[in-house]
C-alpha cells in the first residue's frame, strides 16, 4: 500500500525532467505521463452516469436563475409552448394557417389510408389525425413536424396485429388490441424519454433504415395490388412471396374497371410527386393530389354506381367526433403479450422516424430539438389517442416536408390542421361513402415508393460495405422473413460490426516523419522512415477481452516479422519495442493481462516494452493494477519521440 | 469522378509545403495528410479475411521451403509428435514417465468422481481417461496438458441433460444422449478449430470466467452434499434453492457414519491441497492424496463392510478396455435438440478450459500454442471419444499443473498415463467394488474449490467495476438460474460493456504544454494551457450510428461551454475548432453524416471545424463521401500543432 501510493507520488507530473547532460547523453527534455485526478468510485459513477444519462446537461439553463425565472424555464421545458405562445403574433399566424389547410389536405386521405394499411376502419385514421396534433402542438419541442398516422408503422401494426386476430373475423378484438398496442407504444416511449435511455433508438443506423424502408415499402405496395387490381380475396400474411402467390391465384378476381381506374390516378398521382421532386416550389402539386384524387374518384364513382358496382367504395363513415376509447383497452389475458410486443416495435419505429425528422428540420432551421423531450411528447400523445379511439402516430416525413414548404413556423399548423379535420369530422363524412378504395391503394404506393432510396443505397456501397450489408440485411429481412425480424437480423449486423472492429483491430508499425516529432503509419506515408533498432507499433482500438489473445498473436508476429527484415537487410539489432497507445482509448483486466504477458514475453527474448501515451483511464487501470510498477522509469513516455530519444540516449550513455 | 481523382491528386501526400514568408506570416512547415495507398474492394477484403481468420499467418513457416520441407512441414503441422519424436530420447521419457504415472494417479480417483458429477456411470470415466489422452498426444501441440474429463464440462452435461431424461429412471437413454452430446461438442470444437473461428472463446472473457467457475463450484460442492451426508433422495436439480431445501428436507437421511469418514478425508485432502498450494514442490502430496484416500477408504469400507453396511459403495465395474459405442450415437428424434445444445455448451467451455491451460503453461515455457489447432486436436480427440465410451474430456487445469510440476516434456506422459489407466482397465477394476461414494464427493468438492478465486475477482473490483459486474453476473446466473443462462448473461454484459464504451466515448478539450507541440488533456496535464480562439477537441472511440447523435450534441456543448467561459473571462473571441481524429480509428456512413452536419452547424455560428490526423481508413471513407471537398485546404491537417501553427499565421495575416 505505502509503495502503491508513492508510486503515485513518483508519478506526480507538472514538472519536466531534464537529464544532466553527458558527454555521451545529449540533453533530452522529457515529460512525465500524468495520472488523470483522482476520483472516488462514486465520482466516477457520476460521471459516467450523466454522460449516459445527461450528455446534454438539461439542468444547464436553470443555473444562476432567480426562482421565478426557474420556474418560468421548469414550464417552457415541458411546455414549449410557452416559450413561442407571448411572441406569436398575425403574421405567424398566417403562414401557420396556409400551412395548416396545406397539411390537411394531405392528412384526410392519408389518415383514411393509413388507416386501412393497419386493417383498421378508415375513420380511425381521420380521429388519430385529430387528437394527437393537438396534444404535440402543446408538448412538441418541433416546430415543423407534421403529426398523424404514418405508413411504416400502420404497415407494421398491421401485419403484427393480423398474426394473432383477423381483422375480418373479429373487428371489435382487432380493434381493441390496436388501441391496446398504441398504448403500451406510448408508454414505451414516454418511459423512453423519462428515463433517458433514447440513445436506444440510435442502434437502428441509418444504414439499417435505409434497408428497412426500402423492403417495408416494397411490401406495402405488393399488398396494394389487392385494391389496384380488385382481388377480394387475398392473403393477410405480409411476405413477398404469399403477396404474389395471392395476386397470381385470384386472377378471376382481376377488375379491369378497377384497374383503369386505379392505375389512372396512379400516374396522375406519381406524376404529381414528380413535379414536386423537381421544382420544391411546386409542393402543393403533391401536397394537393391525393384530395383531388379522392374528390374526382369519388365523383366520377358517384355518376356511374348504377352502372359499374363493381368498383368497390369506403361506404358509410360514421359522423363525429373521436369517441373515447379508454374502456376498450385490454390488460389481461393470452392477447396481452401480442399487444405490448406490438407496442414496442410500431413504439420504436414511430419514435425513430419522429425524432430523425424533427431533427431533420431543425436542423434547416438551425434551432436543438431535445431526443429525450420528444419522445416524451409522441409517447404522451399515443397515450392520449388510445384512449380517443387513435390508433399510432408520430411526426410524418412526407407531411412535415409539405409543412416545412408551405412556411409552417410553429406548431400552430398541426393546430389548423386538427381544426379541418374536425370540419371533416363533423359534417363531411357523408362525402367519403363513394370514395372507392382503389384511390386508397393508389395513394399509399405513392406514399412509401418515395421510402425506397436506392441513391442512399448506393453511397453506402461505395463508403463503407458493412453499412451495405446491414442495410442488405434488413431489406431481405423485413422482405423474405417478417418485420420485427428483419429489424432484429440488422440491428444485429450493425452490433457485429462494432465488434468485429474491436475483435480485430488495425494495427500499424511507425515511422518518423524525418524533421519533425511525428511518428505515422509507415505503409501510408511513404516519407517516413525507421528508427534503426526500434519497433514502434500503434494499436487502434481499446484493448479488450475480446481482442487481447489477436493483439497477443499479431504484435508478436509484427515484431517477429520485423526481425527476419533487419536480419534479411543486416540492420542494426532490434532492442526496443514502442507500443503507442494513443488510440487504445479504454482497456480491461484482459488487456491488462496481455501488457503484462507481452512485456514478460519481450523480456525473454532481451526485448524492452514501452508504452507511449496512455490516454487518462488506461493509465488509471495499469497504475491500480501495479503492471506500471514493472516498467519502471524507462518504460512510459508522453511521446513516441520522447520515448525514441531517451532511450537512445540512454544506449548511447552505456555502449 | 474528374473531380473526384483530381482531389485525390491534390492530396498526394510525401512533399511539405512551406507557405512564402511575409512579415505578417512567419514561416510554418505544414505536412499534408495522406491517404492510404489505393486497394481494390477486393484487396480490402482479402486483407480484412486475412487479419479475422488468420491473424497468425500460419502458412508463414512455409514461405521459401522445398517440397520436401513442406510435407515434412504440413506433417508436423497436423501432427506434432512429427516434430519432437525425432529428438526424443530415454532422458525425456524418464521424465514423462514419472510425470505420467503421477497424473494417473490423479486421474483414476478424479475419472470415476467426475463421471458421477455428469451423472454417468463410473466406469465411462476411466473410459474417457484411456482413448482421448492417446488421441490427443498424436495431434495436440500443447506439451504439459494433462487430458480427461473436467469437473465443470462434467457438470454441465450433467444438468443439461438431466432436465431432459432421468438418468436413473432410463440411463441407457441417458448414457446415449451423453455420447451424442460428446459427439456434438467434438464436431463443433473441430469446426471452430477448422473454419478459424477460434476467436469465440474470446468472447468469454477472464472476468466472466471467474464468475463462472465460482457459481459451478459452489453449485457442485453442494451437490456433493448428497454423498457427504449420504442422502438417497436428492433433487436433479442444480439451482441454489432446490439443492439447499433437498439438503435440509431429508434430514432423516443423513448417516453419520457417512458424514464422518467423509468429513475426515474431506479434511485430509484439503490439507494435502493446502500444502501443495504453499509449498509448490510438494505437489506430489495433493497429487497423491486423492488415490491414497481412495485406497484408504475402500479398506476401511471392506474391513467394516460387515459392520456398517450403511455406507453405499462403488459396486461392481465391469473389467475390460471400451466398447465401441459409435451404434449409440442418436441423430434422430425429439432428443436431438437437447443433445446439440449440450454439446455446443459443454463444447465450449471445455474448449476455453483447454485452450487457456495449454496457453498457461506454453507462455511458462516459452512456446507457442495454436489455438485453432488446439481446437481441431480437442474436437477430434471427442469425436473419437464419442464412439469409444468416454464423454467430453478437455486439458484440465489441475491435471495439467501436476504433470507440469511433476516435470512433464512431452505428450508422451499422456501416454504413459493412458497406459496406466489401460492397467486398471484391464486387471484393477474389481477393487473398487468396496470405494464409497463419499470419497468421491469429497475428492470433486478438494477439486473445484480451486476454481473459486475470490482473489481475482477482488482483483477485479479494484481495476474494473464494469468486468466485476460480468464476474457477478455470471456468478448469481449459475447459481440461481441455470448454467447456459448464466453464461448468456454474462457474455451479454461483456458485450454491452464493449457497446457502451462506443455509445458514450470520451471527449476532451485539449491544450498545449509549452514549449512543445504536444498536445494533451487539460483536466490531466495541468500545465497545459489553453490557445486563444481555438477549442481543440479529442474523440476517444470510433465514430458509428451509435454514437453519432451523443457526439454531437457533446462536441456542441464543449463549445457552449468554452463560450460562455471565453466570455465570462473576457477572452478573445472563439474562432476555430480542431477536432483531433487520432483516436477515432474507424468511421461509419452515420459518422461521416455528423462531421458533414457539424462542419454546417458550426458555420452557421462563423465557426471554423478543422480536423487533425484522421486515420488511414476514415480519410479514405471522408475522401469517397466528398465531405474531404467541403473543408478545403485549411480544413486538414496532419497535427494539431500544425493546424494551430498555421491558422494563426493566416488569421495574422488577415487581420
Amino acid at each position: 500500500m505505502g509503495l502503491n501510493s508513492n508510486r503515485v507520488d513518483n508519478l506526480a507530473c507538472h514538472e519536466t525532467t531534464i537529464r544532466i547532460p553527458t558527454e555521451a547523453m545529449p540533453p533530452v527534455e522529457i515529460h512525465k505521463v500524468c495520472l488523470p485526478p483522482k476520483q472516488t468510485t462514486f465520482q466516477k459513477l457520476k460521471h459516467r452516469l450523466s454522460e449516459i444519462f445527461f450528455p446534454d446537461d438539461p439542468l444547464h439553463r436553470f443555473k444562476n436563475q432567480t426562482w421565478l425565472r426557474k420556474l418560468i424555464l421548469v414550464l417552457q421545458f415541458f411546455f414549449p409552448i410557452f416559450q413561442w405562445g407571448p411572441e406569436y403574433n398575425v403574421s405567424l399566424l398566417r403562414s401557420d394557417a396556409i400551412s395548416g389547410l396545406t397539411i390537411a389536405s394531405l392528412a384526410i386521405p392519408q389518415g383514411i389510408s393509413y388507416a386501412k394499411l393497419a386493417n383498421l376502419p378508415p375513420i380511425i385514421g381521420l380521429y388519430s389525425s385529430f387528437v394527437p396534433p393537438l396534444i404535440y402542438s402543446l408538448l412538441g419541442s418541433s416546430r415543423h413536424l407534421g403529426v398523424g398516422p404514418v405508413s411504416i408503422a400502420s404497415l407494421v401494426m398491421g401485419s403484427m396485429l393480423s398474426e394473432a386476430v383477423s381483422s375480418s373475423e373479429d373487428p371489435v378484438l382487432y380493434l381493441k388490441l390496436a388501441f391496446t398496442a398504441t398504448f403500451f407504444a406510448g408508454l414505451f416511449q414516454a418511459s423512453l424519454g423519462l428515463l433517458r435511455l433514447g440513445f436506444i433508438i440510435d442502434f437502428l443506423s441509418k444504414a439499417t433504415l435505409v434497408g428497412f424502408m426500402a423492403g417495408a415499402a416494397v411490401i406495402v405496395s405488393l399488398q396494394q395490388l389487392k385494391g389496384l387490381l380488385g382481388i377480394v380475396h387475398f392473403t393477410t400474411k405480409m411476405q413477398f412471396v404469399p403477396v404474389i402467390s395471392s395476386v397470381f391465384h385470384q386472377r378471376d378476381e382481376w377488375s379491369w374497371q378497377t384497374i383503369l381506374m386505379g392505375f389512372s390516378f396512379l400516374v396522375f398521382l406519381l406524376t404529381a410527386r414528380h413535379i414536386s421532386i423537381r421544382r420544391p416550389k411546386l409542393f402543393w402539386i403533391s401536397a394537393a393530389a391525393p384530395l383531388t384524387s379522392v374528390i374526382l374518384s369519388t365523383l366520377i364513382v358517384f355518376l356511374l354506381s348504377s352502372k359499374s358496382p363493381k368498383i368497390s367504395v369506403i361506404g358509410n363513415l360514421p359522423k363525429g367526433l373521436n369517441p373515447p376509447s379508454s374502456n376498450m383497452l385490454y390488460f389481461s389475458g393470452s392477447y396481452l403479450a401480442i399487444a405490448i410486443k406490438t407496442g414496442i416495435v410500431t413504439g420504436i419505429l414511430s419514435l425513430t422516424e419522429g425524432v430523425a425528422v424533427g431533427r431533420t428540420f431543425a436542423s434547416l432551421k438551425n434551432y436543438q430539438v431535445d431526443g429525450n423531450k420528444e419522445m416524451m411528447a409522441i409517447g404522451f400523445m399515443n397515450i392520449a389517442g388510445s384512449c380517443s379511439s387513435c390508433y399510432v402516430t408520430t411526426g410524418s416525413f412526407s407531411r412535415s416536408a409539405v409543412n416545412y414548404n408551405a412556411g409552417a413556423q410553429t406548431t400552430v399548423s398541426n393546430i389548423v390542421m386538427a381544426s379541418a379535420v374536425l370540419v371533416t369530422l363533423l359534417f363531411l363524412m357523408p362525402l367519403f361513402y363513394y370514395t372507392p378504395n382503389v384511390i386508397l391503394a393508389a395513394i399509399i404506393i405513392t406514399a412509401v415508393i418515395g421510402l425506397i432510396d436506392y441513391e442512399a443505397a448506393l453511397r453506402l456501397w461505395k463508403v463503407d460495405k458493412l453499412d451495405f450489408l446491414a442495410c442488405l440485411c434488413s431489406f431481405f429481412g423485413v422482405l423474405f422473413i417478417s418485420v420485427p425480424l428483419g429489424l432484429a437480423i440488422a440491428v444485429g449486423v450493425s452490433v457485429f460490426k462494432i465488434l468485429l472492429h474491436v475483435t480485430r483491430p488495425n494495427t500499424m508499425v511507425l515511422g518518423n516523419i524525418p524533421g519533425t516529432q511525428i511518428y505515422q503509419n509507415l505503409s501510408r506515408y511513404r516519407e517516413a522512415i525507421r528508427i534503426p533498432s526500434f519497433v514502434i507499433l500503434a494499436v487502434e482500438s481499446p484493448i479488450y477481452f475480446a481482442n487481447s489473445t489477436y493483439l497477443q498473436e499479431r504484435i508478436l508476429r509484427w515484431v517477429m516479422e520485423e526481425e527476419e527484415r533487419i536480419k534479411a537487410s543486416n540492420e542494426s539489432k532490434l532492442k526496443c519495442i514502442i507500443l503507442d497507445m494513443t488510440a487504445v482509448t479504454a482497456i480491461d483486466t484482459s488487456g491488462i493481462e496481455l501488457i503484462r504477458e507481452l512485456r514478460k514475453l519481450l523480456d525473454k527474448r532481451s526485448l524492452q516494452l514501452v508504452l507511449a501515451n496512455p490516454v487518462g483511464s488506461v493509465m488509471e487501470k495499469l497504475q491500480q493494477s501495479k503492471v506500471l510498477e514493472s516498467f519502471g522509469l524507462n518504460g512510459l513516455y508522453l511521446t513516441v519521440g520522447e520515448a525514441v530519444a531517451d532511450i537512445s540516449s540512454v544506449w548511447k550513455a552505456q555502449p
